[in-house]
């Protein structure tokens, strides 16, 4: 094994750690009493991009992007600024370009220790759509919600079938969210009642972030997908399920999801996940031809969820995946969202769907891990659970394993309040 | 009846006009050469809020938003400043305030005719929400696509339901639209087929514009609701129904409403609004404690669909109704969206779900006026319907007819190109 590319940042080379040379995501920090910039996460420090800027360090198309609360801007200028901007980073921080290692004056002003920084919502997110992509977590769903004989319904096959999140109330990691309120329908009564949700669930999935936008009526191919990438974040979309099991008949999930989603507040590009591309999932039937790929469309990425109750020493891991696993692709669920003319924006957030694996411990949603509640986990410190109780937090982690060093996503973590 | 106040503008006091000195809608336009900017009609005229600003007529406190591609900016200002602005603008236009009347040099800078200029997207909208509040279209509907015994399903006489659509495709009426590919399951045969829509409909709908944001966590009650809503909207909500019934299990309609929403440019001001509110419908059974309402929630607003094929004389007119045959009203649609702790936004667009009425006449879609289609429609020029053929244009108004005076919505039209 030879050793991978070091950075003069040593946290950097410690193999573990998320955030190699070799990864280098996208976020928006702050430091007290500072307006929130662009960053890269390396090792333990954020490389304060805005300071690279201004000391002209940066490609000349980027200029003035990075000072700014979202990566739209920077986003918006398209794929061979997001590479040639890669490239600088990876020169400066290698040494192989040594104007920022030997120039101690810049290094204070442009790193920051990430223990000393707020990391914010990383985008702007004008549309976010969720997707459906597992086989394994449709079928659970459907086996628990609908027929169990009939548990995957018969255009899951067929479609990357996906719906319409709420992009408001996406936050970044960290945010605590209040347990939701709403009607739940009782097995035996005759109306819902108003409560707080009594199956409070998170799900595990993955977003891409769309990076180059499509005109309304201009479908995108599965080809031409991976184009409009620019990267990729974890993504828990907490879930009220006794809301959307009253809910959801005709038009969908609403209440029940609407409430918050969380992303992790790194942006992996798709550049650094290069690597880690795998062969596409055997599909069958084959797809129609609008949703046929070619090349390597999955990604390995391995995933774990941990759940820490309030005051224990420890989160309990109570899933374990891997991304790879899911049945529709991203250049698949792109391809169908816009197949109808539907236009696509910079910043759009497009969930994978629940990502469950074919074992019970590869689940990514308590629904399924606990079998409805009917099965509870017995976490670290003795405590059960069939679904979430206030002052749970769930954290999700997910990294590329490669030779000596991680591509990681860091966490997506987030706390549930008592309902108001 | 006594005359109601009047224009020095004549063609406001026409008792036709949507666009009388008693409504003020306001809307973004250009002409040739210059950069959208905010207007308000008045009967054929537009008047330039930029140039009236710049005269300082305007309040202090909106000075700068008008030069802007959307209403935004105004909007975020709050209540206060759109009443403040609304006086102001009833002083200059009734003659009160002769300071533009009387000023020449000024009259030429500020009024614009409609007929030469373009109308823009009035808002930016950062959500989309579509709500299904008409019982008569729920029921109807349910016959069609599900069990014509138990048509309305059981939640709904609970909860106004909606979801979230696709805010990126909204477009300002006149905006062409191209007929949508899609999945289409034909009934005997085993797998889907890929396919332009053969069943393309409307949706006549009204939607309410968020004028002040709520924060997550943070519900909105009904009685608070109304002080939330800037204005309203005209809003065609283009639905493919055979890739609606085929994909729309279990997580609601996607491609088929997501390739374009229309809305009208001019939004009417819920002040403008006042005098046409009404009772609210009546509710069995008593909706549960957060949906209860006081007050006149609902609006009497006479609306009205036609349809022009390519190259025929005229428009057919194929529906009537009244947006007061809604039974949920908005300010419950409001309290239900953000019961959860989901926060709304300034622009957020709020659509009623489509609007149909008890008789047959009355249906605000082809699937119900046609029976999916059984009972084709003919129109003025001998042609017969059943969904929409390409060349087709529909056009829907709207207006509040007051005591010699409207005040109206204007036209949300679309036309329908080829599948691509």
């Amino acid at each position: 094994m030879t050793a991978p590319q070091a950075s003069w940042i040593d946290s950097a080379n410690d193999g573990n750690t998320h955030f190699s040379l070799q990864n280098l995501p996208y976020g928006v920090f702050s430091t007290q009493g500072q307006t929130p910039r662009v960053g890269v996460a390396i090792g333990d420090q954020i490389v304060d991009l805005a300071a690279l800027d201004q000391a002209g360090l940066l490609p000349e198309a980027a200029r003035g992007t990075f000072a700014a609360a979202s990566l739209n801007r920077f986003i918006a200028l398209g794929q061979p600024v997001w590479s040639e901007t890669r490239r600088r980073l990876t020169a400066l921080l290698s040494g192989a370009d040594a104007a920022l290692r030997d120039n101690a004056a810049l290094r204070d002003r442009a790193l920051v220790p990430m223990s000393a920084a707020t990391l914010h919502l990383p985008v702007e997110i004008p549309g976010y759509t969720d997707f459906y992509s597992s086989k394994e977590h449709a079928t659970n769903v459907g086996r628990m919600f609908r027929d169990p004989d009939n548990a995957l319904l018969p255009n899951w096959l067929e479609i990357p079938i996906g719906y319409n999140g709420r992009a408001s109330s996406v936050v970044v990691s960290g945010t605590p969210l209040h347990r939701p309120n709403g009607q739940i329908k009782l097995p035996n009564e005759a109306r819902p009642v108003f409560s707080a949700c009594r199956k409070l669930d998170f799900e595990l999935e993955m977003g891409f972030i769309v990076g180059k936008p499509s005109a309304l009526g201009e479908p995108v191919s599965t080809a031409d997908a991976p184009a409009h990438m620019f990267g990729m974040v974890l993504l828990n979309d907490w879930s009220a399920r006794d809301i959307q099991q009253w809910e959801y008949v005709p038009l969908g999930p609403f209440n029940s999801k609407g409430f918050g989603t969380s992303i992790s507040p790194w942006v992996v590009t798709m550049e650094a996940l290069e690597p880690f591309r795998r062969d596409n999932p055997a599909q069958s039937p084959e797809p129609l031809p609008y949703l046929q790929q070619q090349g390597q469309n999955a990604y390995d990425i391995a995933l774990e969820v941990a759940l820490q109750p309030e005051g224990a020493a420890a989160p309990s891991t109570i899933c374990r995946t891997n991304f790879k696993a899911m049945y529709w692709t991203m250049a698949q669920q792109l391809a169908h969202h816009t197949v109808s003319g539907c236009n696509v924006r910079v910043g759009d957030l497009m969930g994978s769907g629940t990502i469950s694996g074919t074992t019970p411990d590869s689940y990514g949603s308590l629904l399924e891990l606990t079998r409805n509640g009917a099965e509870p986990l017995t976490l670290a410190d003795g405590s059960q659970r069939s679904f979430l109780q206030d002052g749970d937090a769930v954290i999700m982690t997910g990294y590329c394993q490669g030779d000596g060093y991680r591509v990681g996503f860091g966490t997506v973590s987030g706390k549930i309040l008592p309902a108001r």
